[in-house]
């Protein structure tokens, strides 16, 4: 860690590289960390290089889907974090990458989102929000930080996807991850938003595992039908290494 | 082919053997045969020896799907299929692996289901249904026999899932292969008709493509939520040969 690279962390805080993407993210194991769900989710956005793209980051957290994303997607990035100390750390992950110009970090709840952007103004949204339904006996994190993050204590799944439908235009298309154990309850809530599922992929966690996340591509107000299952992922291989294709996510090819 | 065996068959007819299963299957090219896709969903429902269960199996054809599962399930089939000359195989199929105790055939439309089966029943339903919307434009079989089987001509997928739901007792076990580009609509239907989404299984026929079929198993009245996405089936290798799992599932291990 360099001097320069420490005026931007505060105490706790680390920077990780993702070297696939040649980007740098502060990270701080207390508060937010972004795992591989955010790796997985930037490699199944397809890419666009339309100058004019709008990208809106929902529970942005500490931003690190969108920066995963810089390359393969031109325009500009909104990213939306409800948390002010993750908020804080977007805005100065963006700092140390140098890409102030193209990315605007908004501290909001999802709730209120409409008071600051325009309603059908976005052409791609992506989402990685808490995965847990917050039910009276469910265990959460007694860190806050990662308890708003993981449970649906402040938005929950019609709240993402209400969001996500209001925030694209006609055509525009949502990305989300979530838990494959909720896939009904998806699918039939984002139909209701107007967004119809196009192409799912499935993670496998090793080859002879259940999935444990999908990934989700829709287009707001497409035709229904016509869902593309598109060949798994396999993360890790039953020596516990990870596969190739996800090595090159990590590390680049 | 001994003289035996002919005289079960009428013309054009063939007996083809599933020898993973010691069975055998009468067949007409020109009026149906089973294909993979039986033999999945066979492969795909849970093992049953209680003496006193009921399945029933819906859109039989010429009944392959219940014939692959008499080792796997105990209790007594009920085949119910639509098209006389697809019955009167089924029949014919039942009386020549010499299973007529256990097995029924009703020459019945699954409108008119209910005048002859009780609501609340079965404790396993299997459905191999249509698969394709009968669109005005749609292109479809000029062989009448073929076209009700592939096409939503007599029966469409709510139709069905009305059909499985009402046969099936409080937590009986629903299983259907269907197209996966309509999954949305299934799940959505499913649960309307009190039918939850359980287990899931998609087939992809090689290891890059995406998946062009998918088996679900439904509880009925089952909790919402836990659907679990098993590791997917791969069909064949990419120099055209069958996976040493579906191998077994056609000539055994």
């Amino acid at each position: 860690m360099s001097e320069q690279d420490d005026q931007f962390l505060k105490a706790g805080e680390r920077i990780d590289q993702l070297y696939s993407q040649d980007v740098r993210i502060i990270q701080s194991p207390e508060v937010f960390s972004f795992s591989l769900d955010a790796v997985l989710l930037a490699d199944f956005v397809m890419p666009s290089q339309k100058s004019a793209n709008q990208i809106i980051d929902l529970c942005a957290g500490n931003g690190a889907i969108s920066l995963f994303l810089h390359a393969k997607l031109a325009g500009h990035f909104t990213q939306v974090e409800l948390q002010p100390r993750l908020a804080d750390m977007a805005k100065r992950s963006v700092a140390l990458n140098q890409l102030e110009q193209r990315y605007t970090v908004l501290n909001l709840d999802i709730k209120d989102i409409f008071t600051n952007l325009t309603k059908d103004s976005a052409d791609i949204v992506v989402c990685n929000p808490p995965y847990f339904t917050d039910l009276p006996n469910s265990k959460k994190n007694p860190n806050q930080y990662l308890a708003i993050a993981r449970h649906e204590l402040t938005i929950n799944l019609g709240g993402v996807l209400t969001a996500m439908s209001g925030l694209l235009k006609m055509n525009g298309r949502g990305y989300l991850v979530h838990r494959p154990d909720r896939l009904a309850e998806i699918l039939q809530q984002a139909t209701k938003y107007r967004l119809m599922p196009k192409r799912i992929r499935f993670i496998h966690p090793k080859p002879d595992r259940e999935a444990n996340m999908v990934l989700i591509e829709f287009i707001k107000d497409g035709r229904p039908g016509g869902i593309r299952i598109v060949p798994p992922l396999v993360v890790s291989t039953d020596e516990n290494e990870y596969t190739q294709e996800v090595q090159a996510m990590l590390y680049g090819k």
